[in-house]
């Protein structure tokens, strides 16, 4: 199917904008009126570059509020419409979106409507043009598709057609079943948007919420079934209006913004056992295979696994990179990187085809990574993620060979360890791109969400994960005036007191939790004086919900990377959220004491 | 009456929040638990500290959904209860906050309720401490004031009274009226915010967007009135949940948030009669008195000037600063500044009482500006905004002496120019800081606010201005990837057509309007083709509403500052809003066709 984006959703001039969108390979634009009265050049000059850049002007949107209106304020809509067509005729655009008035609207009477509707199409017909109607979610009296879907009908002419939005009938909680009575050929145009679950008036949800498919809450592939089953056969065209793609850089917006839509399809057709195979469909990965921290010297970590209890498991035979264990999960440290802060850079995964994930992924706009290997070295497919981490995966664990390729390390007793989550921080205006890869690239799925409160602001952290829980993965927004947050990596153990035992008698010590905490602890869960002293002296954080308990620490930050260790008692599924705050608050009090803390501001 | 401020208001770990508070003047503060809980140091050295920097501890918000349970929770609550109330000993805190159950609430029976209240009182009353019950406005079953002080009532503690929180009260439009039936010295404390009017769920407006009194929708002056009517006697306390506030510098924020209780005790008292003189209620200005362009060379401000039709006044005789008017309206440019780029520094008022209004600026918080004078000179009373710039005010137009000090300008035939409004472009953490500082300090009010879609991301514009139109002051807000946007002065006068014809001849260039825009002009208001022609030649933009017409123009940008000239037929009251995004658009061509604009990334 085509794909196609209005240019309201990125920022910059209308040329830039087209620029972007043809980078990133859409096949045509929705162009807003608005941003073609901004430019500097004219509606012939727009049609030679969309034609220079192969992009189809799919759809023109240059006004509002036609119907239901007295003869005297039509007339003047006709002129208005008669001047647009005119733009439209040198833009080569033939297809034109009325929206249902939200406005001037006065007389509820579909007969009317319909006879204004119909009136304005034929004057569109005289200059070739089509007209898709679309019923807003606030129109003054049209509102619903199916009511818009009547008057189309009642109106009766070839060139009059509706159009679809996910938004305008998802945000109502409209039932969209009824997309498949409507005849497939009168949907002229599919307008797509996601958005968050909120509680506030349609308008500003719908001008500042919107998300690109599969960031938001919405049921897009089950929405685009519907559409598809009535028989559609028209453009896949994003329209989202959202106050952070309006001012991030309109070439990586445009590149996530035909993810969603590659993923939205990928999707739909999976849900109808219509996939192309396993190139085409998403599977999630069965494990965490390794995480990579990066830095140009990394000795302070290796320093700190032996004291957690890590295995060595030697050094890289060609490369300055080393391999810890514990138990099932693997850090690999690489000192290759010029960077000199340690970094979490990079997450392997588990999947059934290594080269299929890498190749999906690359389908949906990923960059392909491909390293320096040596003779007898496993290539690991590899992608880069939007924000440059690095995303690699091998096939099922019996074929991890590159584990191999690691020597001089000690023997393999294994220990109970595995990652239990890989918690990636990002700044504010990278955050919908990420939760988005993780749903298409990594095939996760959206867990909770929540908002920890921390000394420089409020964090937004949106759990992605895998239906089993083997794989988790908690992304993290960081305010618009704080650093970028650190990362971490929770290695899940059976007696977390015990670990923390021998850590601090190997040396190592832990974050520094107030006393404060442990007697809101008390407070809190009523826990025994027993209980509560061995919390305190090791420096464990404590939560508890109806299924089972979390006992958990964290190590201090290198660089932009600390480590956790967790406890799960009983059926208990969540993080800590409690706890976040109080790591937030220990983390800058740390910083404060080694005078690397700035002013929030 | 005694200021305060609850600390989740501001950014930081709980002893810089503490020092921020004590710095910008408050006289105690609401300590919120978990901002203990998070802290380094013991309830006792926060007490220590407090006493040392002279701040009360007003209440403690350590718990929350204590009425309406079993037996069995509400055993644990009492038990929780008690941790807690040895935390508030230790703290020296003795007043509690209690919020009506938003979320355990299984029982709707007040009779349960008042005695589940008693019984917590009662163990309170062993530690001294007083308990005040406050209906949240989500509450399970108390949402409203009068409930919880029937409850309170029914309870009848001496040391169980109720919080009253403005925005609970406000938000979900109850009457407050009904406040002034309360026992004055059973209202135990007294939270106040502000918000935007906003159509969305309580809770989430609450947490995320609250503000300080004088910058939200809601009646503070008269909410307080009767808060006061019935007698209450305790700290006026600030609770504002706010994303930017959490992390912006806490200093600044502390500074901005007792400005805003200053104007509040201001306005309620002004509004009653009981203004302590002229030092106490702001005055509206009764005009702008001059605007200052500062820059290390300004040579190309005055060709700018020179060619849109200013008189040159002259030099000021001791410092590198000129003056050239239009009429009645005075542009100052100011070669005394170090940066190299231009800007808008400063604005003149004409004021009944000069000194009264910038004594009145400082006892807000702002900083006195004390200029190099010289002898025979005006000495303008000063005060710098929180972000810079400078304010000056004078006396009544016979008085303007300063005016005299300027040497060796030509003749003053006057033309028919006066300032129309002056646009100020703050970033995106200083907006709500901006509108408080002209609605306090320079007794401007709220009229209406917009968004325009630009290049780089929607711009928020908020109009402050004097009731009668004379003094207009529309604050831009940039969104934070954009940098700071440029200022502007509107200049009015009553034939903008000769004034651009006549700038035209002296040989400057106008920003540049595309073609595109005319067309759409012709298209939305169907003017005849000799007013587009003259538009278009011109380089004019247009609107048009139901009370009149608005032409104007704008000069190309110098540094960060431009000119528009306005003419306004008819009772047209508007700025245009149609066109700013064509403004914008045209600057950010502009700027990339000088090269200077980077990506919006």
């Amino acid at each position: 199917m085509r794909t196609s984006i209005a240019t309201v959703c990125l920022s910059g001039g209308l040329t830039e904008k087209l620029h972007a969108c043809a980078a990133a390979g859409f096949d045509g634009v929705e162009i807003m009126d608005a941003d073609l009265v901004a430019a500097d050049e004219s509606p012939e000059e727009i049609r030679a570059l969309c034609a220079r850049l192969g992009l189809g002007i799919e759809m023109f949107q240059p006004f509002r509020d036609v119907e239901g209106v007295t003869d005297e304020v039509f007339a003047d809509t006709l002129r208005r419409a008669s001047a647009k067509f005119a733009t439209m005729a040198r833009l080569g655009a033939d297809l034109v979106l009325v929206c249902s008035n939200v406005a001037t609207a006065t007389i509820d009477d579909d007969e009317l409507a319909a006879r204004q509707l119909g009136a304005l199409a034929d004057l569109a017909a005289e200059k070739g043009i089509r007209i898709a109607y679309e019923a807003m979610a606030w129109g003054t009296y049209v509102n619903d598709y199916r009511h818009s879907w009547r008057i189309v009908e009642k109106a009766d002419r070839p060139n009059l057609g509706i159009c679809l939005d996910s938004f305008h009938i998802l945000s109502r909680g409209d039932d969209p079943t009824g997309i498949e009575q409507i005849d497939g050929d009168k949907i002229f145009f599919l307008q797509l948007a996601d958005a968050p679950v909120l509680d506030m008036d349609l308008l500003s949800w719908s001008r500042h919420h919107r998300l690109f498919p599969g960031e938001g809450g919405f049921d897009l592939p089950g929405f685009l079934a519907h559409v598809l089953a009535a028989g559609y056969g028209g453009p896949l065209s994003l329209e989202v209006f959202n106050d952070t793609f309006r001012q991030t850089d309109p070439v990586r917006t445009a590149e996530h913004a035909l993810r969603s839509l590659l993923w939205l399809a990928d999707r739909t057709a999976h849900a109808h056992g219509e996939g192309d195979g396993d190139a085409g469909v998403a599977r999630p990965p069965r494990a965490v295979d390794f995480v990579e921290i990066a830095g140009a010297d990394l000795a302070v970590a290796d320093e700190m696994l032996a004291q957690l209890g890590f295995r060595f498991r030697g050094r890289h035979r060609s490369k300055p990179v080393r391999l810890w264990s514990y138990g099932d999960a693997r850090i690999v440290l690489d000192e290759q990187a010029r960077d000199e802060r340690p970094a979490l850079t990079g997450i392997g995964f588990v999947v059934d085809d290594a080269d299929a994930a890498a190749t999906r992924a690359a389908r949906l706009g990923a960059r392909r990574i491909f390293r320096r290997t040596y003779a007898g070295e496993q290539d690991l497919p590899a992608v880069s993620a939007p924000d440059g981490t690095g995303v690699y995966w091998s096939a099922a664990p019996e074929d991890r060979s590159w584990v191999a390729e690691f020597e001089g390390g000690v023997g393999g007793e294994s220990t109970d360890g595995v990652i239990d989550h890989v918690n990636l921080g990002y700044h504010w205006s990278e955050f919908d791109e990420a939760v988005l890869f993780a749903a298409s690239a990594l095939a996760l799925t959206t867990e909770s969400s929540a908002e920890v409160p921390g000394p420089r602001g409020l964090v937004r952290s949106q759990v992605m994960r895998t239906r089993d829980g083997v794989v988790r993965i908690p992304i993290n927004l960081a305010p618009p005036t704080a650093p970028l947050p650190s990362r971490h990596i929770a290695i899940r153990c059976d007696d977390v007191s015990a670990v923390a035992r021998r850590a601090r008698a190997a040396g190592l010590e832990f974050l520094r939790i107030p006393a404060n905490y442990y007697d809101d602890l008390a407070a809190r869960f009523g826990l025994d004086d027993a209980a509560l002293d061995e919390l305190r002296n090791l420096g464990l954080l404590y939560d508890r919900d109806g299924s089972g308990e979390f006992v958990h620490f964290y190590t201090p930050t290198i660089g932009g990377v600390f480590l956790e260790f967790v406890e799960r008692r009983g059926g208990y599924e969540g993080y800590g959220a409690l706890n976040a705050p109080i790591r937030l608050a220990a983390q800058r009090n740390e910083e404060v004491r080694r005078g690397v803390a700035g002013s929030p501001a």
